[in-house]
This record gives C-alpha cells, sequence and structure tokens, in this order.
C-alpha cells in the first residue's frame, strides 16, 4: 500500500510491474523467470479454473494426468514441434546429489547418477501424450479421446515477465484425438469457441476469433485457432490458442485405428490451451492508476465492508447491522469480507482494496446507523452513493451484473476504437506508432512480407479473423494482390 | 473385462498391478517410474481433492503456487532436510537442447547451455517457500500464515508402484507460519485430525492417529503426527503426515519476526501433506477379487443403469422410464450414468462396472417394465434385489449412506481384528508371519532396538498412538523399561 503506484501514462510496464507486487498477485522467487502466485493472485486463477473446468466437462471433456518428464527420444520424435521448442528446454541429466567432498555441509551433482537418457521438463505435452495415446486406441471404437490436463509446464525464456512470460507457468492442455480431419477441426473450432465465451463472459475481455498465419502456429499444428485481446496500451495480448495438428503426431508416434470398414489409418489430433497469462491480460485490460480493477466474476470478494467507528460500543452496533448484510448477500451467492481488523484505519482499508480491486466497498459509521444508509463505493467507476439499507441486497446483486457489463463494454469499446483500416504503408506505420492498437490491412500472405514488415516495426500478424470481409485489395507492403485484410500489432 | 484379475489369495500385489491397470485408473508411462493417471482414476482423486480443498479452507487456509525448480544452494540450507532428500533427486543442469551434429534429426543437450547454478526438482518445498516466508514476514501482525499448494513433486525412488511410490506423485503441501510453538504444535496437531476425518468419512477408511519415532520422521521436523492405515494383506500404509517443524526452517532461512514486545524471534513452522498415495490406500482397503470396489463419495458414477432389451421398442420403453429415474436421482445430487452403448452386450457392462466399482448398479429390461420393477446390485456386497419403481429413490439415497457406512465398518472390523497385543518376541514374530496386521508393543525407545527389530522382522514402528493407555511395561526385545506400547507393522 504504502507509496502509490507510478501511472500508467508515465510508465505502463513499470505500472504493471509494481500492481501485481503490491496487489498481492504474484512476486518473482529465488528461481530465475519463475514466479511465486501469491493466495490473492492464485484465489482470482482458481475462480478462471473453476469456470473452465466446468466448460470443459460440459463439452464431454475428462482430466488425467501425464508425467512432467518428456524422455529425448520421444521429445524430438515429432520434429517441428521438437525444434520448435528445443532452444528453450529445462533438461534433467541426473537422478542424485550427494555430499561434496571440497566443502562440508554442501551437496553437489553425483557424477555416478547420469541418466542414460536425459528427460525433459515438458514445455508442452503432446509427445508424451501422443506416446500414450498409441496404446489407448485401436479401433474407431476408442475415439474420440477427449483429455485435457491441468499442469505446470517449463519454457526456459530468457525475458521473462510475472505472468505475462515466466520460465514455469501454470495452464491446462486439451489433447484430443479423432478418427476424421472434420471432426477435428469441428473441435479445434469448439475449443476457441469456448475460450472466447469465457473470456469475454467471464473475464470481460472483448477478444478477436482467427487464424495465425504459418510463422506464427504452434510448432506442429496444421492449423492455429486463436483469440487475440488488446491491452490498454495499444499491445495486443494472445489469451488462448487451439490447434489442428492433423496427422503430425499421429504419425511421428505410430497411432492409427481399424476405421468402421476395417482399414487402418492415422488418428486426427488437436491441443489448445490457455495459462496464467490470463492473469496479465486481467491486470492490463481493467486496472487503473489506483491498481487492480476486477470484474465480479473474478473476485476472491466481491465486496468488503468497511466499519467506521470511534468506540467499542459503536462498533458493536455496527457489526450487527453488517452481519445481516454479510447473511444476505451470501444467501445470494455473493461473496463478502467484514474488514473488521483493528490494526488499519479506514483510509489505510479503503486503499487496500482498492488496490486489490475489490468491485465494491460498503462502508458503514455512526451516522448510517443513525439514518439507516450505507455509502457504496465502486471500484470501475471510483464513484460513491450513499443508499439506504432498505434495497440494499438487490441493489448490490444488480451492481454485480452493471459492473461485469460495464467493464466489458468500456474495454469493447477501446479495442473498437483501436483497430485502424490502413492501406498505405506509411499510414500504417504512423497508426503504429501513434495511435497503437490492431492495424487491418491487406497482406499478399508471404512470411517474407510478413517478416519483412515484423522487421521494420516490430507488429506481427496477430491473427486473419475468423469473421472476415471478403474484400480483396493490394497488400500494404508489397502491393501484391490480397484476398482479405488480417489484423497486426505489437504483442504481449 | 477381457481375462479375470489374479486372485488376491494367489498373489496380492499382482492383483493390485492388475486391478490399477485393468479398472482403468492408472498405468506406467515411457518415463521410468512416472505413472499416467487416466481419466478414471483422476476422477477419483478430483473428487478427494475437491474435499480436501474445501476443509483446508474451512480451517482458514489459501492455495497458492510457489516454483517446481529449488537452486541446490536453497536447497542444501537445511541440513537434515536435504540429507534426507539429496539421495533421490532429480536435477535439471541444461536450459537448451541442440541438432546433434553427429545424428541428423535428434537432438542434444546443448553444452554451452549449463546453468550456473543446478536447479532440484522439489522432492517437497520447504526450502523454496521458507525462502520466499523471510520477505513475507517481519512482525506478529504478518502471522500466521496459512498456506496450501497442489502440486506436483519428484523423488527419484528405485522401486516404485502405481500410486504407492512413483517417481513423480501429486499431493497437497501445507506450509504454515506461527508465532508461538503452542500454535505450530496445534496446527500440525489440526491438519492430522482434518486427515484423519477425511479418510475416514470421506474414503472410509479407518486410521489411528499417532507420532512418528524419531527414525521416521520427516526430515527435518521435531515431530510427525501420521496417520496409519491397514490394507487387506495385513500391512500397514501411512495415508498422510502432518509436521511440526520447530524453527529449523526459520533459523536455516533466518525467517525471524518481531513479536507484540518488539523482540526479534524465529517464526514456528508445520507442514502437511497427501498425496496420490491414497488412490492406493483406497484400493488396498475395500477392493476385492472382481476388481475396484469404491465408497459412493468417491465414485465418479455412484449408480450406473444398464438396460436389457431385444427390440428398438422395449430400448424407447425402457429409456423412457430411465430417463425419469436419472432426473430424480441427480435431484438428489446423486451421480447416475445411462449406460445405453450398443456395442456392448448388459453382461459385458456388469463386468466393466463390477471392475470399476460403481457403488450400485440397476438393471431394468422389459419384464421390469412390466412389473413396474428394476433390479438393484450391490458392489460392495454383490448381493442383489429386484425393488418397486415406487419409493426406489428414497432406496437408492440410503443405500449411498449404507454402502458408505457398511464399507467402513468392514475396514474397522478387519483393522480392529488385526491389532494384536504380544508380549514375547517370539509371539511378535509370530503374529507378525501368520496373523500380519499391527503389533502392539511394549518398546525401549531406542533407535537402535527398532532398527534391530526392522533388520530382523522388515517390521518398522508405524507410530505410537496418540490414544495410548499409559500402561508401561518392559520392551518385547530388550526387557528394558517402556512407557507404553506402539504399532508395529510391516508396511507400503
Amino acid at each position: 500500500m504504502s507509496k502509490k503506484l507510478t501511472s500508467r501514462a508515465e510508465d505502463y510496464s513499470k505500472w504493471y510491474n509494481e500492481l501485481v507486487v503490491k496487489a498481492d498477485l504474484a512476486e518473482n522467487s529465488a528461481v530465475r523467470g519463475c514466479m511465486v502466485i501469491k493466495p490473492y493472485g492464485y484465489a482470482i486463477w482458481e475462480k478462471m479454473q473453476a469456470e473452465l473446468d466446468k466448460k470443459f466437462k460440459e463439452t464431454g471433456h475428462q482430466n488425467a494426468y501425464f508425467p512432467l518428464f518428456v524422455p529425448k527420444s520421444l521429445f524430438e520424435a515429432e520434429e517441428k514441434n521438437a525444434e520448435g521448442f528445443a532452444k528453450e528446454c529445462a533438461v534433467v541429466t541426473h537422478y542424485r546429489l550427494q555430499n561434496d567432498p571440497d566443502k562440508p555441509g554442501k551437496l553437489r551433482v553425483d557424477p555416478n547418477a547420469k541418466l542414460e537418457e536425459e528427460l525433459v521438463v515438458r514445455p508442452t505435452s503432446e509427445a508424451i501424450i501422443w506416446n500414450t495415446y498409441r496404446n489407448w486406441i485401436q479401433s474407431y471404437r476408442d475415439l474420440p479421446i477427449l483429455v485435457n490436463q491441468w499442469a505446470n509446464v517449463v519454457r526456459w525464456e530468457m525475458r521473462t515477465r510475472l505472468f505475462l512470460r515466466t520460465a514455469e507457468f501454470l495452464w491446462q492442455e486439451g489433447h484430443t484425438a479423432h478418427a476424421t480431419k472434420a471432426e477435428a477441426i469441428a473441435e479445434a473450432e469448439q475449443m476457441n469457441n469456448v475460450y472466447a465465451n469465457f473470456v469475454e463472459n467471464f473475464m470481460a475481455i472483448p477478444v478477436i476469433q482467427g487464424l495465425k498465419t504459418e510463422s506464427e502456429r504452434f510448432a506442429g499444428a496444421e492449423e492455429t485457432y486463436c483469440i487475440e485481446a488488446l491491452m490498454q496500451d495499444g499491445k495486443a495480448l494472445q489469451a488462448g490458442t487451439s490447434h489442428f495438428l492433423g496427422q503430425n503426431f499421429a504419425k511421428a508416434f505410430d497411432v492409427k485405428f481399424a476405421n468402421k470398414e476395417g482399414k487402418q489409418d492415422y488418428v486426427w489430433a488437436t491441443s489448445w490451451g490457455v495459462s496464467t497469462r490470463l492473469m496479465g491480460a486481467l491486470i492490463m485490460t481493467h486496472s487503473d492508476d489506483n491498481g487492480l480493477v476486477l470484474p465480479p466474476n473474478l473476485a476472491p470478494n466481491q465486496v468488503v465492508i468497511v466499519p467506521i467507528y470511534k468506540s467499542e460500543e459503536q462498533l458493536t452496533a455496527i457489526t450487527e447491522v453488517v452481519n445481516s448484510i454479510v447473511n444476505n448477500l451470501r444467501a445470494k451467492n455473493i461473496s463478502v469480507k467484514f474488514d473488521n481488523r483493528d490494526t488499519l484505519r479506514p483510509g489505510a482499508k479503503f486503499a487496500q482494496h482498492e488496490l486489490q480491486g475489490v468491485p465494491l466497498r460498503i462502508a458503514i459509521g455512526a451516522r448510517d446507523l443513525e439514518n439507516g444508509t450505507v455509502e457504496l463505493a465502486r471500484r470501475d467507476t471510483l464513484t460513491k452513493e450513499v443508499v439506504t439499507l432498505d434495497g440494499l441486497i438487490d441493489k448490490v446483486q444488480g451492481l454485480m451484473t452493471e459492473i461485469q457489463e460495464s467493464l466489458f463494454n468500456k474495454a469493447l469499446d477501446f479495442r473498437n476504437t483501436h483497430i485502424t483500416k490502413v492501406d498505405s504503408f506509411e499510414e500504417f506505420k504512423t497508426v503504429l506508432e501513434t495511435k497503437t492498437g490492431f492495424i487491418s490491412a491487406h497482406w499478399d500472405g508471404t512470411a517474407e512480407t510478413e517478416n519483412k514488415i515484423k522487421e521494420l516495426t516490430k507488429a506481427t500478424i496477430r491473427c486473419i479473423p475468423l469473421e472476415n470481409d471478403s474484400e480483396s485489395g493490394v497488400c500494404v507492403y508489397t502491393g501484391a494482390p490480397s484476398k482479405g485484410r488480417v489484423l497486426f500489432a505489437k504483442a504481449y
């Protein structure tokens, strides 16, 4: 709490880093690039998990758990996937420590305990899972397999940032197996829809659904569906991806099945995932210079009640009223905390709850008792109003919906006003540097142009939107023909 | 389904291994000692998790997440803890793979990507967590810290068995910090009680609460509380432990706080955990020669309904009745599956549900339709009865409670008749080899005697029961004075 946050205008990146730590969401650990997710941050992640897990189960998926380690020989089996992740793999080479003969009280790696085959700490689990699926699948009757895993993964990134890019992160990864190409594509599309629906309706973050270009695809995928969100600083953030993997992993791991006609064919695959990166998206979509702003669906405490009193008698009288409010709110499934700590003044409590993004604060003092009122303070708009106790519960319940929707609409407005159609490369560069946001432009479809634009501007193609006008034109960079506009942006 | 299980009498160990695989709970993976937890097994684990998580939160704990890796210098800081785990540590030494110049298409560890400091894959998280707590704790106001983590851990065991002992396993680990010794001890005791309560009332497995002897304590603990269960083959299984860690980790990581008087003191600690090992306890407590037996609280499907029909018309008529049963059972929060697969005959379905331990099977055929009846088959007793549709829902609801209690009572009877008081070492050896189970015997309190008995009989002291008669006597092995009986057993 102590000092104020750096403002977004002053330094957006610094604002973000400070907010994550000061709002008690996460912090850096003693392990390079790995974070500690603190209880308050983890409680938000748990709400995301619970909702996603429900959606996965509603769409017929089951959870399972596969090993953390991938033997090197399996890891390298699907070559494109291996190539994509090889440069950022944590590798286990030994299985024992021993006393260091040179340094009493210290340990060293036991040179005699070298593994015959190195183990890669999973950066993603296609390899270990498809090696397992080989034994699960003989016939079309064994298909589809619709499995999800909640797990930690490790990608040894050189430049890390809390939640956005960490060496270890938490995620879910769905891995499905199908008898037909069409069914696998439908699954990949379905899960991208599930993500879009979750991120928009539960996290109040508008997203654009699209396809990645070949260079931005998941290593080993034939097609990558994605949802792209826009942060307040005009940079895009990939919030989730769903991959149609074709028969690539089935071929690499020799996973065949007998179809209804008794003929052998390779199995079709998808994989899809979202991670603790969503925490970063959440923070950078809604928060302000006072700290975190949480949509009610994700708030560990949706309402906090702060008593304002000068004597024990006043506190007792207030507590009696508060207990009734608390019970009535809980009966409506609204989570509420009565912050009656005697170690902090009301002002300090206000500041903390503001910093931590509690959607609604109720303050109640001696005069309120007399008048039968309370003071409501909305975190999203920072507005206050005095309301009567009578009708309070309905009022609060209404505000939960209103705040959730208002946050979404605000983010949607921002996003919509930050999609700019440009038709020249000069305009492209100007908009990118001044207005920022998504740039909708024609592209000639080549990786060469894509790379050149990236080199010149740092903007990448975020996606080829699924809902695309079938407008033909000419590439903003080369002037070659284009079948439709794509979305460029600088990105996290 | 296919072939029958090996019977318990024939080969208990083989029965267990076959059951785990055939009931679709788990299987070995391509990684030595690591398992794949299959969807059906994972669904049971999720039920355990949900209930435990609720109990942890009810007792004031919050979840958080700490890094998978522990830098070697932190790992070795608490010497006893380090010594206890050093021999079974997976160690990450490199952070990159590269193309193998000698083998096209293959990868090798990049020799230029050696970590400056090796990272231990956490076998337990005291070190990384106490290193973090140092920054969280300044004053008594920051205490207690009541944190739990759901995570995977790795212990490179040489001999592994599905669920019981695997190189990687899933668990929860609570790590709490307190201002006083008394409070930390109370916390360790409370969490051992939470475990006992959960395992007895939710898993239907009776346990004995006790203290570990010094040689069996957690490495780094001052006192280890435990719950010990007895498997059907007369071997004990440690089902959970809760440690009072004293100030050992606070001293190793220099975690001090200012108490109310403003004086600096080291913080007091506990840690406590249960793991996927509980799946092994579940299987070996209740199951029989036909397969898994699940208490209703843990069954992914508490009831399965199998239609028996010869024509599509019959199936349609049956389905209509079943839909109503399904809706009514779900309204009572009973999970039910209508197994209307047309790829399997009823007999094969019966065998599968029996193997997978579904507590109650309802079969309904054409004659049942005429008579307004169904056939109920209890998995625990393997008994069948025909009952009328009228009153079925209440009957099923009653059976859920009855089966849960009956399984517990059966296990309790077995356990109670397998605690044998012995007063001579001859008797000790005879009971251990013939009757098996817990042996209640006097012990002189020395590690020397404990080791000698272990060497001679393979029995270890499972615990010093908390509910102990204050009966003094003489050690069953040395004849030296003893203050009370302890429980010996061979153990998993």
